[in-house]
């Protein structure tokens, strides 16, 4: 069977829906194992995050050691090739829908930028705002000024000029962009696209067109500014999992058109503050930490927001311990509080009824507080010339080295 | 009703079937007169003939004055203006799908050409070489080479280069192309692209993906370099009639994006040697005239293959005549023999008997020859370098004058 052929429908029988426009939990929050079935990729054991410390001989990301980027397709392989001396890019995206960034939105760009410094290959940023265009009620004009906006945030991050390439659909696609996505297109029929996306047919046509154009990243010869002879340079893309019915489509097409399968790692979605049975929406301002939000907003969301596993009352709490399934500030600790010790303390105290939800969360807070700080000081650097140095057209000579 | 909803089905219940990419009659011929009440143009009457000749300065083009150019969407409105002082542009193009032009092939550009001289307006002609691919079984290299031989036998039809934008869409499409692309894409749904062009489930995502290709060019804002600042720019398009589904739709869309529709002036088909029921395949060679024939070759095929009115026996024809409307020569005579009293002399004398259809192949002959060897003698001319300055991205500074 191929990779596509788990479709929309299967998730919805299910009771939990995941695809790149809706993401919605059956009780209990997403069933990561279920999904990792259902889509047919692979779950990333402990050996090959051991694997990935070795090779680039420095401490797994968090992100890694962790579990949060969970699962993959041929991540081994790019890691063999790797071993050889071969070397590939990374490709990741966003579809720039709003003005300011949450924290679930920079999961993939730090993991990313780490990925970077790991094994200094470039990469390639796609803004896709003609998604958005197609799929929110906005003009060209809106999603255009949203994706510029949002690559100064992007930048912020802390990619390298030199082994990084960013550019938005309406600015980049033609070309050798384009002649991809024709040869994409011609490989998925309507019924299949169908199958892996749910579309309806009182869907505008633009919605079919789109899947080709986050497609052809993936592959090397639609950047003949950055590889030119080296059609056959592997792709590997870090995203959050929601993301992969595009890939299973690539994929699937890759060989039919004579182009390497790229490569996937993908992560669990951060959770709103009000639980795991979503991940953020970019609509309801109080669901999510904004890169924006000042000190005192990310403290009256975490105090107010943040859905605690605690017990309700400072007495049974002593005695029966926080249930940290649940808990949302553990689970934010668990993305953004490097220290290993601490964190494991922090789990053990809170757990075993010694540490109160309220001492927690002021953890968290302080966490979170320093590195918003630290992303709007960066952010705040950021002047349009980089964007434009970002996103010119032009050859990267030291994206390898 | 708008315009586009006269689809596919209702043709094909009427046993003759006219889109983009297929064209077959029903017994008896083509009925253009059903065809315009399907589609929903209007006819050219001689009235507006007339206001041709008045505003132009100079007799109609033979195409025109003896109905070959039959239909229309809005051409009046095209004429209101510009006796007002207000130009337009013209658009046309072609898929290139075959090495070498038919004399149908020609119809269009000969057709533009006399246009663009005579209202002394710009003209851009869009090669939809994504569309072959699309369509046909061509790697994207061949259809780009394609594109650009045919060019050649285009520019070979005597266009003004300083009035005259040409471009292939895999080498055209991006910016403010794609941004136009988007916006029709928006507005029509999978259901409404079904009613239009009849694609089927089965069918590749790149099918529904094209009609916006061709719509666009419609819209002056897709060519910045050409017409800034004039995005409400009338845009006159002449094309046969099998086109019509793609303007229709483009004509639906244009007021709900801000854009003014497209008027079209629309052609009859150009018949096969072997007669009126469809028009010529480029697959079948001795169902046409190809531009790049000998004369030798066009003796053989009119006196071979061109389906004759004539009676079976000399005898039987000095008596009956021949029958005009079924006669291949007459109706090729129709279109390129341009002095309008010989045809009329010709015609008569055919049908009365006393002219015998060896005669008359004799003529048509001698016309082809003299069209086929004045075109070959112009396509020699055409370089590589001609090519790229017909297609370099620039303003046309004297494109009104």
């Amino acid at each position: 069977m191929a990779e596509g052929e788990q479709g929309v429908k299967k998730e919805e029988e299910e009771g939990q829906v995941v695809n790149p426009w809706e993401v919605s939990a059956g009780k209990g929050g997403i069933d990561y194992d279920k999904l990792v079935d259902q889509f047919g990729c692979q779950r990333l054991d402990a050996a090959l995050v051991d694997r990935v410390a070795r090779l680039t001989g420095r401490p797994p990301h968090v992100f890694l050691r962790r579990g949060l980027f969970f699962a993959h397709r041929d991540f081994s392989d790019i890691l063999d090739l790797y071993e050889k001396g071969e070397k590939f890019y990374l490709y990741t995206g966003r579809g720039p829908s709003s003005e300011a960034l949450h924290l679930g939105h920079l999961i993939p760009f730090m993991f990313t930028k780490y990925l970077q410094e790991a094994f200094k290959v470039p990469l390639v940023i796609q803004l896709t705002d003609d998604e958005k265009f197609y799929w929110k009620n906005l003009t060209v004009e809106e999603s255009k000024r949203l994706a510029h906006e949002n690559a100064k945030d992007i930048i912020a991050c802390g990619f390298d000029v030199d082994r990084t390439f960013i550019f938005t659909d309406f600015g980049y696609v033609g070309g050798a962009f384009y002649e991809n996505m024709a040869k994409v297109a011609r490989c998925v029929t309507y019924n299949k696209a169908v199958g892996i996306f749910g579309f309806s047919p009182e869907d505008h046509i633009g919605k079919c067109s789109f899947p080709p154009v986050q497609a052809v990243p993936s592959f090397p010869s639609s950047f003949p500014h950055l590889f030119p002879g080296k059609d056959q340079l592997r792709c590997l893309i870090p995203c959050a999992i929601d993301q992969d019915p595009y890939f299973r489509m690539t994929r699937d097409v890759a060989p039919r058109i004579g182009y390497q399968k790229p490569s996937l790692i993908e992560s669990r979605f951060f959770p709103a503050l009000q639980g795991e049975n979503t991940k953020m929406s970019a609509s309801d301002a109080n669901s999510a930490i904004y890169v924006t939000d000042s000190t005192k907003e990310i403290k009256t969301k975490v105090n107010k927001y943040a859905f605690s596993g605690g017990q309700d009352s400072i007495e049974l709490h002593r005695k029966l311990g926080a249930n940290l399934d649940v808990d949302v500030p553990i689970k934010y600790l668990n993305f953004f509080l490097e220290d290993d010790d601490e964190l494991e303390h922090i789990k053990k105290e809170y757990k075993e009824g010694r540490m109160l939800t309220g001492e927690v969360k002021q953890r968290l807070i302080a966490v979170l507080s320093e590195l918003v700080a630290r992303h709007q000081r960066a952010r705040a650097q950021v002047t349009d010339e980089m964007v434009d140095a970002f996103m010119a057209v032009r050859p990267l000579p030291k994206m390898f080295s």
